[in-house]
């Protein structure tokens, strides 16, 4: 499983881009494989939509069963939301006697925070809006502690075509406890080609375009803005 | 701000390659430099002991006023209890017109996920449990949020020789919300020669050892030990 960063092929690391180019098949979402297509030339590639990411993980297995060296590539981290714990899960239900190796990426998070200057610079929590492999109610509990225990919030898939009203209310429970002036960052497609960053406040958030390409940064009490940058206090004296 | 990654030299970005090969000057804490030296020959080089982050802040300031292109290097990411929010600080406090980038790393917490399989496969919070730039009862409440939201825990300096009371109250206030035999990893110099991986469980963690280069990961109610792996489900049905 290897995390090829959360674009930008500069972001990929060297024991990433070894582990593409030692594989015989490079498995993954047909977005993600377009991101690096120029650096897996002459590979067995298998791109595949969204949604598909069991059919994808039993074809890894299957290919890997023959022998062959296998890459189910993940964006950003394949650790965080990724591929690596479907992998685990599928092949620790059958116990599928196939050895794996999991190679970090930098996590889009991590990617969208540097955009953004450095609002993870404390603790910080990374919450995913979607509801569609987990009740929402749990999803509302997180997001309330975490806003009430005044943690940086990282939020991935905030919003999609299908999921419009999650964000809207994430917003209200975070409310009442974070300041309306709390700075938030909105980074779609972070280091990929289109990118965009807003820097704006958490009563304002909800007003701004948000997608499922979207990594939104809220601010805990002590995070300020300056020039365009989002900076939460480590604490340091000077 | 130059995110090295958490220690080897494959896990470091192509891109943050080229800021330390573009830059004059690279300054960082000794240990960080030592990761790094081959990468840097021919480079102005100042390293510093610990605790001197605002010394090596104020001197990277200096030298980038002079005209010179200075890279400060974090382990990990600097965005994460690095020195990308420090330089900003400072920087902003006396509108110092130095122009400034962040190049990410993976994150030590993420890296150290990664040798333990998929513990971070669902939501996770991030805690440092220094208190020595943060109160510790703003951390004490941070720990009892995440624990009582079921969240996934990540600890960051967890003990040193100074303070080594603070993992065993951590201890103690999660295991009033998660199960004794949650599963938890406890990685030491994830990367780094010398790298150490123990997966017990939350009844046990504190009788292993544990330092300041140690990244401790907690899991959720749905991680489960498969081989010597660490996996949290995402919820997808197969």
């Amino acid at each position: 499983m290897v995390g090829i960063g959360p674009g930008s092929k500069y972001e990929i690391s060297q024991r990433a881009l070894d582990a593409l180019k030692d594989s015989d098949t490079i498995i993954g979402y047909t977005l993600y494989i377009d991101l690096i297509r120029d650096i897996i030339e002459n590979k067995h590639i298998i791109a595949s939509t969204m949604r598909k990411e069991v059919d994808r993980v039993k074809l890894a297995i299957q290919e890997a069963q023959t022998g062959k060296k296998v890459s189910i590539i993940s964006s950003g981290d394949p650790g965080v939301y990724g591929m690596a714990g479907l992998v685990l899960e599928m092949i620790s239900k059958e116990n599928i006697p196939v050895p794996v190796e999991i190679v970090p990426g930098i996590p889009a998070a991590n990617a969208a925070a540097a955009v953004l200057g450095a609002p993870l610079m404390h603790d910080y929590v990374v919450i995913s809006l979607s509801d569609l492999l987990t009740p929402w109610e749990v999803i509302e509990r997180r997001v309330k502690s975490a806003a009430e225990a005044d943690f940086v919030i990282v939020l991935y898939n905030p919003k999609s075509s299908q999921r419009d009203w999650q964000i809207e209310k994430t917003a209200e429970i975070i409310l009442e406890w974070k300041s309306p002036h709390t700075p938030v960052g909105i980074v779609k497609d972070v280091t990929r080609e289109g990118e965009t960053v807003v820097v704006t406040t958490l009563d304002k958030m909800t007003s701004h375009p948000i997608d499922m390409t979207t990594i939104i940064v809220i601010g805990n009490s002590t995070t300020f803005l300056y020039r365009d940058y989002m900076i939460t206090k480590r604490g340091y004296l000077f």
